[in-house]
């Protein structure tokens, strides 16, 4: 008995593909990932239509994808993010019904819950045995966790195991287990892990954002959290890794160790990891390969699922018991609500992935951002999309200096004591706009192309299209 | 934020236990386990009544559950397995309702398809942390793997970890991630690991035992199974364990490495991985401390799920991939039919477990047993209980000689070729009695006290009780 089956058109047909379906990937190949190309263009060329796409994440190395759309293939989208290729095409109209943004945690509590419905989850397995077993860690492509993929593979009707590292039954460890999977397939390449380390996952030289990053840190070693057992979580953007960088001689110099570091991992906190800052990490996706290398070899860096990082359904997920979060923004506006999907003339380029999930669990919750970037102010007086409610957000960190949302009062009073320059948002707002001018604020007046769905399922945005101009 | 409770009491009451409940169990700490009892106990002292316990296995441990059927506490019972005190009382119509037997794979399924809805999972884990996340390889009670309580945590609607090693969060490994835990209870102990050695786990001496093995091992060489990704299991009974003697020097004569062993994992099958018989084990539940300390430390000794192990309701399972299999049996019949849930009198005094399980999947289903046991035949003309049907069973292995099914007449041309002494079964039966004489056989006439579910979700069976006797 084998699942194996001889090519991928052979995987869709056994599994029933047909017009109308949704099918699902996961993007823990990033860049480098080539099955959801290969999958779409069979996909295409058995004459399939209307498909709805539910991925994790699209990166720009998806930009086939497109061409599905355009040709009706594709005529439905689900993620939690999306490069700027595929994001200005979908700002520009490309797609007729609006994207379903969620977020990390939001997905796989929509498929946890039956909300969606997978017809058919292709997994891109680094490494499988004929009856399914799979894991991130070994082969060419070994891209580390699997975590995003796992909510797919349980709940799909149908799970395809792709793979160009076949071994002999049984693979372990097996991060998706054989009773969750239907068919096998082997192919000359699932992609190019190097594609893993896409632009947003090293730390910044910039000395903006390590100025910020150094305030972030100070942040953390005054908000009262920083003691052993603290937990910490960063965003992949360069400032937001470079707080790692200052916050370890804070942790040394206090003599702290933290519990675990959580998220989308690097080598970053693979390295405080080994250097005993943190007793272990929680691992939905590695970012890097030194993440890779980390997952496989050390089993206090330890591989989780979606549901389990953030998934707002579950008992409880990691993101509740996190201290502290840095993470990122494209814009963040008076009353502190986060824009991550959008740039700030309204052009898709992002998406919530794990922003809003970190946010709401976190003791405390940090956004690094410049006060301006190429002369547009950061701070707006209304984010042009809401990704992450301003309830959720604690602290507004730049290169001048803090901003504390006012219901934590008690917080600005700590960081005032330990001597950070902590100012109204109002007033950041303001400097910034000293020296860049008020800019004229053009909010997309298209017809709606996106829909961001906010974790506890409620709508929490939409995002117009910028067609006709 | 932690999900501790300050007594088992108070987590009986916060999941909100009620008459009528099904609550679960499982059995990794075997004769040692003191959860089942203590939560019957609190249960009885809330005044709780007419609860179904569904527990993967029962053992004489657990004789204090008679007293909650008997006070009308326990209402309901289903299981894959009860020892012989537990069994006894069953037989003399202790409770009213009859007990439904399933296998160690049919019970995942039922749970997984919510033919079984559990209401509230109680775990016995030996390692827990503050929000749920459990192992059974760290703690003073460790037992290995937590295979059986998967699929109950993954569905109750409540789930109650019930640990005495509590550490601080996250732990790792977790057999149980947290994202299915809804309340943690630190108690003094959750029983004695010695218990999990109980008196099947050990390898015979009785010289009519080793015959029997030996002849097994010899099945095996002559199978034409035996090549390189061979792959094993045994059930705990020590003639059944004793093959695994007599296997290695067959195995290393021939140059044949295997690819897994399976099921309940004894020191005996640790032993042959580490030196090589095997390339790894699938491990879902521990039968002796050995091998509780290899799949804590060796990474290719794999804790899986009883989904995983045995369920027919899986995409598949590994029993489907497995070689051969050594089963005992109390009764076997000129079918073929295997018995394993009654005595020759037709008293209760044991179950299923994985028997119908690993007889289904295996390429070769071997039963080990004596021609006879206290001048009772084995052999007889029809099982009191049918455990395993004999469509499934390949081979028969006795002290005097072996016999094959007659729907495997190749195999039965192999095994002669190969020098085993191969008989009819019928042969068998007669020289059998041809020592003890003809026993009056006496099926119990009373009411049905038990149904033996077969893992397709058909009645195989039921069995009587002997009131009155």
């Amino acid at each position: 008995m084998s699942k194996l089956v001889h090519a991928l058109k052979d995987a869709l047909v056994s599994a029933g593909l047909r017009d109308g379906m949704t099918i699902s990937f996961h993007h823990h190949l990033r860049n480098g990932d080539q099955v959801l190309n290969q999958v779409l263009a069979q996909a295409a060329a058995l004459g399939v239509r209307d498909l709805t796409v539910e991925a994790s994440s699209l990166f720009d190395v998806h930009l086939p994808l497109l061409d599905h759309i355009r040709a009706g293939v594709v005529t439905g989208l689900n993620c939690n993010y999306m490069s700027g290729g595929i994001g200005r095409a979908i700002s520009h109209g490309v797609l007729a019904k609006p994207v379903r943004f969620r977020s990390h945690g939001g997905r796989p509590d929509a498929i946890d819950s039956g909300r969606v419905v997978i017809d058919i989850a292709f997994v891109a397995a680094p490494a499988a045995d004929p009856m399914g077993n799979a894991n991130g860690v070994m082969g060419p492509g070994a891209c580390g966790s699997l975590g995003y993929a796992m909510p797919d593979a349980r709940h799909a009707r149908k799970t395809v195991i792709v793979t160009d590292h076949l071994v002999p039954y049984p693979l372990i460890p097996a991060s998706i287990p054989e009773d969750e999977v239907d068919y096998v397939v082997l192919v000359d390449s699932i992609g190019d892990p190097k594609g893993i380390v896409s632009g947003t996952t090293r730390i910044t030289r910039d000395p903006v954002g390590l100025a910020i990053a150094r305030y972030a840190a100070q942040v953390i070693e005054h908000s009262g959290l920083l003691q052993d057992g603290f937990s910490f979580q960063t965003g992949a953007g360069g400032a937001s890794l470079a707080v790692t960088q200052y916050l370890k001689p804070i942790m040394k110099r206090l003599g702290v160790t933290g519990s675990f570091g959580l998220g989308g991992i690097t080598g970053y906190l693979v390295e405080m990891l080994e250097e005993g800052y943190f007793t272990s990490l929680l691992d939905v996706q590695c970012f890097d390969l030194r993440a890779v290398q980390s997952i496989r070899d050390n089993p206090r860096h330890c591989e989780i699922s979606a549901s389990r990082y953030a998934s707002p359904g579950v008992r409880s997920a990691a993101v509740n018991s996190l201290d502290a979060v840095v993470l990122g923004a494209t814009e963040i506006d008076t009353q502190f609500n986060v824009n991550v999907h959008t740039d700030s003339n309204g052009l898709i380029l992002g998406g919530s992935g794990g922003h809003s999930d970190a946010a709401a669990g976190a003791r405390l919750t940090m956004i690094v951002a410049p006060l301006f970037r190429a002369r547009l102010p950061i701070i707006v007086d209304r984010v042009l999309c809401t990704s992450t409610p301003g309830s959720t957000v604690d602290v507004l960190v730049t290169q001048k200096g803090v901003a504390v949302n006012p219901r934590r009062a008690q917080l600005r009073d700590r960081l005032r004591q330990g001597g950070l320059p902590v100012y109204e948002i109002e007033e950041l707002k303001r400097a910034a706009q000293a020296l860049t001018g008020v800019p004229r604020v053009v909010r997309p007046q298209g017809r709606v192309v996106a829909e961001v769905e906010y974790r506890d399922r409620s709508l929490l945005d939409t995002i117009r299209g910028v067609t006709g101009k």
